[in-house]
């Protein structure tokens, strides 16, 4: 279907989308490419050590390995193919300040959207052109604003509201998301950021399209959106 | 794997197995035996559109419906077998006194368990004998000596947590579940009562075991539990 807007997350079983805390998340980022500042940071080694066990499934996947400049090879079959699917349907990505914030630590100069994205924030800023044909664009005009521009850029292709979850969430209850997949992980974090902490359940309806059992653990869920 | 100390929920993809109100869970399980009482009750026909949709994929069941007294057919093929498989590996239950407070107002005088069932409460009572094999014993020592007794009860059988949420939660973080069956189904409550609120995730390991969809819609997930 083109021009579905969509989002796809990881999950742990009990409903987190990442790590509590979002200072620690820019640290840990940070730390990706300084480790040696972070060595001691008690708090900084749990934010990575959660992030890493919620998406063990993915970071061993030849596609993100190659998308995120992390080295040659890793594993293929149908897990990678369903990572550059979701990335070949996308013509458009819209983000929230916060993933941005941790994105531009930790992306790579090539930045891994290769389309424009649409930067939800308050702060006015120039288009930040990367090489590889991502550019951000800082939208502070709200949400739908934010959709409309990237629907525009996006032509045939779908719009993914890459996240983080509460502007993914944001956009489920405005009614403005079409279908979204859950990668749900088989992990407990006990705490963190709810994908679905104040989703508006009496107005949306799912309707259950695939449900992929993956060799790496996760259960790969996707749902269509309807109102009720 | 004889001796297996299990649960099986139904949880919304938000992460409840119950809506809100245990006061109007207890009205609305009444109601399925006077629903004249309530008819005005809003909370009451709130919690049952919720529970009534939660368990979308069970209530159809032709095991279900046989087991509960609810009337002749009912859908069979693997869901139905599935729980079938639940009921036969099971040679006792354990369940927490809120949950036995609303089974008490819908069971039917054949009680669906047919084994040695283990309250675990603060109140002291006889042991409750129905017709078709299940007894309630009242257990007010805590939670290890019920599942003991339900040990011994089930012989070379399995024991059931069988709910609610808090008291498999209490054996959970206990390290006394060896093996849990999610249930998940597409729908999403905003509110109630979640399975892993207040989990010790730190102590938590999940090994995926098996992962199968259903033509329902809900998607069926087991993972082995381990220390770390």
């Amino acid at each position: 279907m083109a021009g579905t807007v969509y989002f796809a997350l990881t999950m742990s079983l009990d409903g987190f989308v990442a790590p509590d805390s979002h200072a620690a998340g820019v640290r840990a980022m940070d730390s990706f490419k300084v480790p040696e500042k972070y060595q001691d940071d008690a708090e900084v080694q749990h934010w990575r050590s959660q992030w890493g066990e919620l998406h063990q499934g993915t970071f061993p996947l030849r596609f993100f390995r190659e998308n995120l400049k992390l080295g040659e090879g890793g594993d293929e079959g149908r897990d990678n193919d369903r990572a550059r699917e979701t990335f070949e349907r996308t013509g458009a990505s819209v983000m929230g300040r916060r993933m941005f914030d941790l994105g531009e630590l930790s992306w790579p100069e090539e930045a891994p959207f290769h389309t424009p994205v649409f930067v939800v924030t308050h702060t006015e800023r120039e288009p930040w052109e990367r090489p590889g044909g991502t550019t951000f664009h800082f939208v502070t005009t709200g949400i739908e604003s934010a959709l409309d521009q990237a629907r525009k850029a996006a032509g045939d292709r779908d719009v993914r509201i890459a996240g983080g979850g509460t502007t993914v969430l944001q956009y489920l209850n405005a009614g403005l998301v079409d279908e979204f997949s859950i990668t749900l992980s088989p992990v407990l974090f006990g705490a963190g950021i709810r994908l679905f902490e104040g989703v508006d359940a009496s107005r949306i309806a799912l309707e259950p399209i695939r449900s992929e059992p993956s060799p790496h653990g996760p259960t790969h869920l996707t749902y269509a959106v309807h109102a009720r």
